[in-house]
């Protein structure tokens, strides 16, 4: 994590066009002096994912969640995406403590490689910590002290005093966090809804909102995930509801759910609905065993233990006593369910008496995976039931009326959407004017930005380093954008490698130019074209004067002239080695 | 096309599990003069684009559409897919013409690519054939005769005989094909909705179908795109008056409408819509550009020149003046709407009096860059409107209501769902069955498939040659599966040159080996691990017996160890290319 790539973080910030030099650059010691609550964006704001906000008063940092997010097509080869923290590196000793509002990837993913850097406690839920304890298995190297805290419990940090605040979501244990700050009220939400029949039947701590706002809260920072859809979201017990009437009709068939393995609400309601019609469950792919194992460990699932079956004995039972519940609502490559599809599963092969649903939705870009999914499962026989078809899923984040509660029951001076790309912020600040709060007491950040509020001000007042660390493989090795560049045009126009050997003596080829080529195209003769190339090459090196014998020179001639002659007769724009061996 | 990739065609076939070994294949002479008509499968099924369907009777074959369609992610460097043609160039002689349903690439896009193999007329509306001029300016050594067809007229080709009946669909001059063969008659409806309120005021010819339905209708084959769709699809008029609304509200704004070329009904409204309003129209991107010229010129587009300014000329009048008519809808790299959104086309500066209107839905897999591009016109300022805001565009397919409307009017004997991915054809059937239509007559297609109907029976009867043809440039090169394979392992872990200088007497290195690399990480220290890499290469030399100078083998070993050491070291599997040269 020392050695971040400069080059990529250059590159994200040219890409959001922003103007740095407008902008004071901060770190400076009269800047750390400066009154007010300053806060930095390192993730999650003009972007959904890779979550990271940075607190500062004073001497005194707090990070709120440390998250991650999944590349684009124009990434291939990249696994994670996660923020660059060479922010938080240049103010290690200043930072007090990472707070962590609930346990998904895009919240947690990258506090191993935080931990990797700077050792720091970490505090959340009990939930959150276990899945933060999980994740940090397949790092032995990292120490973690890992702090669980209960909501309403208040914890200090430096100068900051954090209560925990009970929130619902998909996922078990989130929190949002009010944050006693020398200036005033901080409220950050997390991602959250307001659900008032959630599955644990503890809802939002909607008097505790109350109690604060009656004191005063100075700013909101407030998830803007669904700002664009207007209404309530459905609440969790409304997709049981749906499930459990898709269970009663489907009695004879085998059922397999397909659902998010963190969402334990959700989890629990499709154990419960198994049971009640008594089917047998078995639980299927990595992340689902591994979530229900802790989560049924701290008591947040409860489930009859008889009632569970390994995966490998479906086949034992009949169809109608077998309740499947797997991971692969994505259409991720190697999951359960994928492999199910593709008749690749050999302890479940799937026929014409399986119902498949899919109780999950599609993250933007997976589209065509999970259709691909949805088609094979037909193709052998099964019927699929998904979102559009039934209300057999819910978003974990809350819609208009559900922010405008938000809203309505903290009363903050200050408000800055965040956790949405640009579209979401905007239309989330649109709302919090019409709920009253006057248009210059909102902020639309961006990537990197710093703000600083004060019991009366706020403001964009610098920029911080920030940008994206593409992760390849299971190391922490981070690829620069040259790396990409190189990557994309390899796969889209293939490579080529020109070796030449050339005599030290009288500078004049020994041979004749070898041409090996990868993923890349010949009209209709392949031989001809190579030899043609060749002829390129002997033609490029006849014309440069080799008493300089400036090889730099001449490679950088057989690159232009070949990709020219590529371009010309083949449309195609390899990337071009040439390699020159000198004999005596 | 005469060295069509085999290799391709095969792997698209192993892709679909299809147990090729139980089908007959097609073409010996005893299955030529079998009796019936046969229908074979080269596109459009199970799948949605390129479509393409083969006719047979006796001795005549005709062809319905030549459709392409759009690489997916795993296609990097290809443009377009086209379907496998062989089984029409095996069968040249035998084929009378090709008819065309519409002007849509996914019917017409592979026509090109057909004619310079085939010397055959081609059928289809006005609009149809004029549309299929314009793309054959690409490709000037291509001859073609393109004969158009009015509504309700026949045209006689071998022993069939093919009516054409206008449909309502997302583009001008859409036809329907009731073609009368020796074994009864067989409708192909093409992609079609039921539009009560068409802009033309020309509703499909339901009374045609009627009169056909009395004679008897054989075989219906019938667009399935949106079978999974409840209830009836928006008329296009409704999507009409929901843009004079959103016109009438932003009086003093710039307004932009995206929207897809090719639907002149959509753009009829939108410069009637500007007329209104007293707006200008500039037209924006080259297929915009063309389409509105040539469907002007044949009147199937009515606006009034004086109406229409340059795109360079719009800053010389007032915002509230002006209407931008543009393509970029998919958030297409180059596209106008694109440039206009990265603040990079100088004719249109996007600020924050810009009302976009995209008028038009995501074609799957194109989610994210639409989101780009409505994120950045945001930034700029900007207000946008989509489909999920208000009802601003309608599909051009029939919803489930009105797929019954067609098998009611039409009352086939047999029925066969087609231009739909699997899921869409199994929805698709299952209505005809809720309509009445027996299971046994019901029958649904695979790619490649070949189907016998004659009065009394319809089966599966054979498969012939089919698949994708991956098309890279502006020529017809096709790309292999092995290409596309290496550029998929180059793009996600890079390449790796080995060069070994070895002495033709001893078989011993003259020298170290060089390694270069691209696109391919290093954990830490990239000296090292090349240096490391550098000594694997040596031990391997060392361990190959040289007295047999097989470099084939000693090549393939350096290839094992390099790639493995890699694999270890930095995780990653880049493409190992060894370079050996003798020295005397």
């Amino acid at each position: 994590m020392n050695n971040l790539s400069n080059e990529n973080t250059k590159n994200q910030k040219e890409k959001n066009n922003r103007p740095m030099q407008n902008k004071k650059r901060t770190g400076t010691l009269e800047n750390k002096l400066a009154p007010g609550l300053k806060i930095s964006f390192l993730g999650g704001v003009g972007e959904v994912g890779k979550n990271m906000t940075v607190l500062e008063y004073g001497k005194d940092i707090i990070v709120i969640d440390a998250g991650l997010t999944f590349p684009t097509e124009d990434m291939p080869g990249i696994d994670i995406i996660i923020p660059d923290m060479n922010y938080l590196l240049i103010n290690k000793d200043r930072i007090k403590g990472v707070i962590i509002t609930h346990g998904h990837e895009d919240h947690i993913g990258a506090v191993p490689y935080l931990l990797q850097n700077i050792n720091v406690p970490i505090y959340g839920s009990r939930l959150t910590c276990a899945l933060i304890e999980n994740k940090l298995k397949e790092h032995k190297k990292i120490k973690a002290k890992l702090i669980s805290v209960k909501p309403r419990t208040n914890i200090k940090l430096g100068c900051f005093n954090v209560e925990f605040i009970k929130v619902t979501h998909s996922i078990g244990g989130a929190m949002a966090f009010a944050i006693t700050t020398p200036a005033g009220v901080y409220f950050h939400t997390g991602d959250f809804k307001v659900d008032y029949t959630p599955i644990d039947h503890e809802p939002m701590d909607l008097p505790r909102l109350s109690e604060l706002s009656k004191k005063g809260v100075l700013l909101l920072t407030s998830d803007s995930t669904n700002a664009e859809r207007p209404g309530f979201s459905i609440s969790e017990a409304k997709v049981g509801k749906a499930i459990d009437s898709i269970f009663s009709q489907y009695k004879q068939k085998r059922i397999i759910v397909a659902t998010f393995a963190s969402n334990i609400y959700r989890v629990q309601q499709i154990l419960n609905i198994a049971e009640k019609y008594g089917r047998k469950i078995a639980f299927s792919g990595r992340s689902m065993v591994n979530v229900c194992e802790t989560a049924s460990k701290l008591g947040d699932l409860k489930f009859n233990r008889e009632n569970v079956i390994d995966i490998s004995s479906v086949n034992k039972y009949d169809d109608k006593e077998i309740c499947i519940l797997s991971t692969g609502t994505q259409g991720e490559a190697r999951s359960a369910l994928v492999r199910m599809s593709e008749g690749d599963f050999n302890k479940v092969e799937i026929g014409d008496n399986d119902l498949i649903i899919f109780s999950s939705s599609a993250i933007p870009g997976n589209e065509r995976a999970i259709n691909h999914v949805v088609n094979a499962l037909y193709k052998k026989g099964a019927e699929v039931i998904y979102e559009s078809l039934a209300e057999v899923h819910t978003s974990g984040h809350a819609n208009q009326e559900e922010l405008k509660t938000m809203l309505a029951m903290l009363k903050p001076k200050f408000f800055v959407p965040v956790h949405g790309e640009f579209r979401h912020l905007k239309a989330h600040a649109f709302l919090a004017e019409e709920m009253g709060i006057e248009k210059r007491n909102i902020l639309i950040p961006d990537l990197g930005d710093q703000i600083t509020v004060t019991k009366n001000t706020i403001a964009k007042t610098g920029v911080v380093p920030s940008g994206s660390l593409l992760v390849d493989g299971i190391g922490v090795s981070e690829v620069g954008s040259n790396i990409l560049r190189d990557r994309m045009q390899l796969s889209e126009e293939g490579v080529c490698v020109v070796v030449i050997t050339i005599s030290a003596l009288s500078g004049a080829l020994t041979s004749k130019p070898d041409i090996i080529s990868r993923g890349f195209i010949y009209k209709n003769d392949e031989t001809n074209i190579i030899e043609e190339a060749k002829n390129v090459v002997i033609n490029t090196i006849s014309q440069a004067d080799f008493k300089e014998q400036d090889w730099g020179l001449i490679k950088s001639n057989i690159r232009k002239s070949l990709t020219s002659f590529f371009a010309r007769e083949v449309k195609c724009r390899p990337v071009v080695i040439p390699v020159i061996l000198e004999t005596k």
